[in-house]
């Protein structure tokens, strides 16, 4: 059984990420990395933070943020993306 | 002298707060942090990467980053933001 999962946030309502990273928490998952670039940037933290305080308060954390770049696009029409990933965390 | 600034992101160009956070370390800041909310969050990363990777590459990295929730707005109108603090850390 997996215990680690991931969720890349994208262009859909936030309540739908907010829902699958619930339910891998309650099939078991440890730990769940939500991945984002660009905009979705924003959604990635609403939904860690509206899963730690509203679906899932005093059993989940976050446990890492980090920050980065990509490049994305075609050879010659490259360009840099902001990305983010959060882990949240099952408590002990 | 000031060893430590702070950067509101908001509505402004990316570009504004790059050459704010440059200026800040140009000026002697030895960290500086970079604070945003709501849709602002990705701009923040923006400019935290920016700065990073284009402006001052191998002069400073990313120290911490912590994202969190605020409650704004008046009494019987209050909603919940996302929020994140972004600090910039001159390196040794």
């Amino acid at each position: 059984m997996s215990t680690e999962g991931t969720i890349l946030i994208g262009n859909k309502n936030v309540m739908n990420y907010v829902l699958a990273t619930v339910i891998q928490f309650n099939q078991g998952a440890q730990k769940v990395l939500l991945k984002a670039r660009g905009r979705a940037i924003s959604k990635a933290v609403d939904t860690a933070e509206i899963v730690r305080t509203r679906f899932l308060p005093d059993q989940v954390d976050i446990s890492t943020v980090k920050i980065g770049s990509e490049k994305v696009g075609e050879p010659g029409k490259e360009r840099t993306v902001s990305t983010i990933e959060i882990v949240l965390e099952r408590k002990e």
